[in-house]
């Protein structure tokens, strides 16, 4: 098989990074692959924080849902969605000025902007995990990043139309690490022919059969979806999530920060 | 260089294709190469839609900004951000009840699920395009596909928590395609290190100074950041795509679909 497929194959989320710091060539050429991704209207709809400073991961990896390792990957990428410099442009180029004189309505950032954004930090974001993988260095995806929306701006100094879609954790595979590819659902449940399907019960019974499987008694409850929604979807950090987002929304359209 | 990192750096937007069906073996590696991108939880909150049909191509080509190289591409793949799967599942394994019994509150998806699980849709996108590009397979995203959210709801029959956040068009590279590579911003004014920082006047001079330089005039406006206003931000797809989102997210959150 192929670098490229292994790669994309064979990555693995990390959370336990050798003792060593990323080289800055090696960062370099991650930075550029992320840079060199697909982008609407090549306007570069993003920015990326590099995060070294102890301080910083320290805070992280607690307003991040309380992940102790993200305090000890010796890089970590923030990807911003961010409509910010180009609205910051559009104010160095007289942009309102003209639509007044044009008679047209001026449009501030809308939601729309804000997921097209998002499309090109996500898109950026994998591009720098794959450059990242073939030189040796894992990662993971910190979707936590998503909470704490007013501590994560002060943080980094976050304007109003910037918003962290993305955190990734960063550094070189352990020596001798041994890695767990988890099992991914067949694919007849995710990719569909021309429409999209909803499943029954019967397929839900057959798709889930490899998970869970655990002494749910014990657990509290009847079986792995609730199991899953205790964990995931209804647990604390969801719920400061859900939080989190609404007013990071909130205050991309509203009048004042 | 290496693979990799040249599949990565080489990628250009792809509009014009070979007039050649993919073929099942390469649709089958780029479909398991997006299924093994990272995903959040291991949940797979996205679905994948296989589109071939003329007739959807044909449909798709106007509903997304009129642009006709979409029906020329042999395959489409959408991406949606799917929350539907989950919660049919936790309605299968009875978790409202659940929730009732242990007197804790049953929430369904929120904002917040919808940005993850866009996550996890362009993160599996991204891998299918790599893959595609290293199979001799060129794509174009199609952001305009959050426009006209209530026709794609209709053509590919989604359900309430589905959003089609990316659309893929996808075909071989004609013999003797010549790539051109347009040009990104220096990266001194997307990456920072540990803080954001908002751009000088000076510095927005030097970033566009290889940007633009056509007959202002002529089109009307005083500089290239208003020609970009007018052609991106301000124009009429955007002005749909804004609209389009905001009832995908009212939607989303409200009680009826």
């Amino acid at each position: 098989m192929n670098d490229v497929i292994r790669t994309l194959e064979e990555r693995v989320s990390l959370r336990k990074y050798k003792d060593l710091p990323i080289k800055e060539e090696d960062l370099d050429i991650i930075i550029k692959s992320a840079t060199k991704a697909p982008t609407a209207g090549n306007m570069q709809l993003y920015s990326i924080i590099v995060i070294k400073d102890e301080e910083t991961k320290k805070k992280l990896s607690i307003t991040c849902d309380n992940q102790s390792f993200i305090s000890k990957a010796p890089v970590q990428l923030l990807f911003l969605a961010d409509m910010q410099r180009w609205f910051d442009y559009y104010d160095y180029c007289n942009v309102k000025k003209m639509c007044k004189e044009k008679n047209i309505e001026y449009n501030g950032p809308e939601e729309a902007d804000l997921f097209l954004a998002c499309c090109d930090a996500l898109i950026a974001a994998q591009n720098a995990v794959i450059a990242a993988e073939f030189l040796g260095i894992g990662s993971c995806y910190i979707g936590d990043i998503m909470e704490n929306y007013e501590v994560h701006r002060e943080i980094f100094n976050l304007p109003k139309w910037t918003f962290p879609v993305a955190l990734l954790a960063m550094g070189y595979y352990p020596d001798d690490f041994e890695r767990i590819h988890r099992e991914r659902f067949d694919k007849k449940y995710i990719v569909f022919n021309e429409k999209y399907r909803r499943l029954e019960n019967q397929e839900f019974k057959e798709m889930f059969k490899n998970r869970g499987n655990m002494d749910y008694e014990k657990l509290g409850v009847e079986n792995f979806g609730q199991f899953m929604y205790l964990k995931k979807t209804g647990a604390d950090f969801s719920v400061e999530m859900a939080r989190s987002v609404k007013k990071a929304l909130e205050n991309w359209k509203g009048e004042n920060i």
